[in-house]
């Protein structure tokens, strides 16, 4: 059977040394399958690993027809990001714990991959959020979310203050130590420990969760994925901005700060046996087994 | 200005002596704009009035350009899933206490019914729940939701067990006091007591809510509204399922509820300047007001 | 060395026949020590077992220095409640799964009894709650809980309304599920469930925890042992008390529920090596191990 | 009738004009009823005001018989920081919103100060807690706290890590936003926007809540006043430990943060109808009124 992937960029954690050994067996698979394979320049750079074009981002996001990510869930998120303008899609495998987004085994990762390759999967798009703070008026940084854009006091003792409206209406002012700004992916990370929802992977949503809201009633509220959600910063010591945790930016008084859906989507494959519920039950501990099997 | 409402059911809670003046206010008021006045029959009983005709829910329905229902939230639920199947625009007036789903204050009433009469109003299209009952493979009970369909445990002192299955994927066996599989409209009901998000009602969402779980990880669950949400009774002394609070079914056993969403929508107008999120504040008492005016 | 017990009871999970193997290798080991074996009747009665005195549980009460209770964290709430006016001393064993009550494995029962019988236990007092309900100032039911007594709506589709009194204080007025009276050892059953914190069992403490509030910042709240609770009923359609889940009784309207803390407290035995946060760790999966070894 | 408080101390909301007036009026009532005047010197500098002795805190320590300190609950904590040592009891006013700690009202402060200095009030002792910070086991800060001791993320976006023992006993590492160690005066602060209960003030208890804990499992702990809590940074980007949400000091990995009780108590003075209770239902908006008068 003919796949339609021809070109393969492979994509390690960065810095790990782990993933040099299955990273080299994956490309001589993909090769002895007539695969063309292409290394991530970051990855290759610590693998020492010549037998393979390094490329940068922005050259898999253009030539590659599917991207493979070793590495836990935080990886995912950043080269997820990073390749979201090209629409590639991704496919994670994870290194011993199974990730959200990382849901193929290292084990097992061959076999998996074989049948995706051959046209065995499940497609599965999920929306970004894109988030531009500004400061008089003027937009001074902006960045993309696949999880979440979240506000939280910085290293102040105190809780922050800060209005937020919804395409242009006011909802609240919240005084509390932040607020999650969540996609449906992001729903299961960080906003899940803040009290929010779990919100089906499928659906294009944005949960608002507030962390430690001084106000008992101050809910995490679900809004439809068109809503511009913005944050108004009030009286605020340190406050700062952060991005999948992994960029941030500080927050000084008035600035504004705007969360929309971004434009681009992000296309990750999974086996054909794959679960969403399965993964809940296996990432949060839900016990229990059907009882009347179907 | 010439009304697209031509005739208007009014409909007030049910032996409720409070509302025998209002209503004979309004429908004079009505009549002076002439437009037809249909008193729900049950509600004409308790008000000792013949000058307006009295009739079924079913002649409402297929007459009515509108319906008024006067009342708490209790009464709208009750009359909103009666007219479900006729599609006629709902109003709701409450007797004092600002309620989500009766939104117009008695004490403006007139006013603001002209406004909506002559046009000036939103509209807003509500989801509805439809759920049955299967024992031993037969159905033996149904009924429509507008807020949730709730099992519970019913008087037994033990938690209830069940397994919960979406789109016949099983997700997980629950212990807990029950399961609230709740609408947007209901998100701010009993969903929100057990720990529900709050869903904005343009959306067509359903959020499972557990109540009281054993496992403290099964945490609220947001799906599409084409979600068939399957509860199937597993050891159980004594458990019920209830729709709305309202009507109530004793279960088994290996019962089966199937809890799919109701092809029928409800109408609601509310006058033009209709803010959910201001509701939101004054119903949950979120204090504050925004320091920035726009 | 001489052990200080020397009547023995042993009780096991009623109308379970898993406990007769390990219950008759328990009496037989005991007996090889030169202890005096006593079974509890009803449980003798499902071991066809005539070698050891059957007797009622309020001669184990006079009698025995120690009492083994073979079963779930059920069977031992019910025991602890029974032989509470005697002040026995308990020890509970597991059939396999950890209890917070029964911490004893029946896979290493002897070796783990062997130590107890020579003194090396841990010795824990825990508290009991007592409740009366006085129906028009007339005391109709009570009784004793380790746990908690709960006051739940009962198979009405509607809050149950109550005004809580604390020393004769008014606290609040109560729109929920319920409300659940809890003890340090019930605060990792039912109350935890309900969002209530965990106690730690050697503090002498009740926390009154509501069980899905209408308002969403009637909180836990956690007071001395020495606070009379009262709850008094208002408009509900029916609601129960119930006590530790086992036995119960239907409320009224106007009727009282007064909880005290019990003149009787009940002795728990562990092993030397009982650790109460290792058993939170297990039970609770609360992953992750010490990094810092002390 | 004669007063046991004859020294008085005044202490004003550091930099805020409106103390001025009700200070200065309150000081001439004050010496009108024969009573010495303290002035705390930081306040007296703001008012410019020299009719009575402008002292230092130390000096209110040993001298006075009363302090009386007008401003919210953040100027009520400061100052009962700092007169722990002393043992003098103290009496918050507050300007306009009822505070936990300042619960006597600037409109009726003569009237109600009159009868507290006449004898009638209720005396509250409170606990608080001192934590210090040992790096490579030198102790490098220490501090009080009424309220809370937090360690908490800084700036970092990622989760903190550390592990906590109470009395040399392991019990969980935990990944989180944070950790608050509260007393009961604190539980009703940032511990209850975290999810902690409320625990009554009269009681000597520690409160142990993590802020958005990974684990969904870890819930707040409530543990007696000798408990020795023990924080074990881990990996952490950046950490922090607050008092009080007053002072802090920065985090790194192997830091061990040492809570305990403090030997030191505060006295707060409360006019004879106070209730703890109340105080709770209007500053959580609890609603409703008992039906059923005792």
């Amino acid at each position: 059977m003919s796949s339609s992937f021809q070109t393969i960029a492979l994509i390690g954690k960065h810095k790990n040394p782990g993933i040099v050994t299955p990273l080299s067996s994956l490309a001589r698979y993909l090769q002895s399958r007539n695969l063309t394979v292409l290394l991530d320049n970051l990855t290759a750079a610590s693998m020492d690993e010549d037998s393979y074009p390094a490329v940068a981002m922005e050259e898999i996001g253009s030539r590659a027809d599917l991207a493979i990510v070793l590495g836990g869930d935080g990886t995912m998120l950043n080269i997820a990001r990073k390749l979201a303008p090209f629409n590639v899609p991704l496919v994670g495998i994870n290194q011993g714990r199974l990730g959200f987004l990382t849901d193929l085994s290292i084990v097992t990762m061959q076999q998996t991959l074989g049948a995706i390759l051959e046209g065995r999967y499940i497609t599965e798009q999920r929306m970004l959020l894109y988030a531009e703070v500004a400061r008089s008026n003027v937009t001074t940084f902006g960045g993309l979310a696949l999880n979440d854009v979240a506000v939280n006091r910085g290293i102040g003792g105190n809780m922050i203050e800060f209005e937020v409206r919804i395409n242009d209406e006011y909802v609240c002012l919240l005084r509390s130590d932040g607020l999650i700004v969540a996609t449906p992916t992001g729903s299961t990370a960080y906003a899940l420990s803040a009290g929010g929802p779990i919100l089906h992977p499928s659906l294009d949503l944005v949960a608002l969760v507030p962390v430690s809201p001084h106000t008992l009633s101050n809910r995490p509220i679900v809004v439809g994925p068109d809503a511009a959600v913005e944050i108004l910063m009030q009286r605020t010591a340190v406050a700062r901005v952060h991005f999948d945790s992994h960029s941030h930016f500080d927050l000084e008084e008035n600035d504004k700060v705007m969360v929309r859906r971004s434009p681009h989507r992000v296309t990750l494959l999974h086996p054909s046996d794959h679960s969403y519920y399965r993964m809940l039950r296996e990432k949060l501990g839900w016990s229990g087994l059907p009882r009347n099997p179907t």
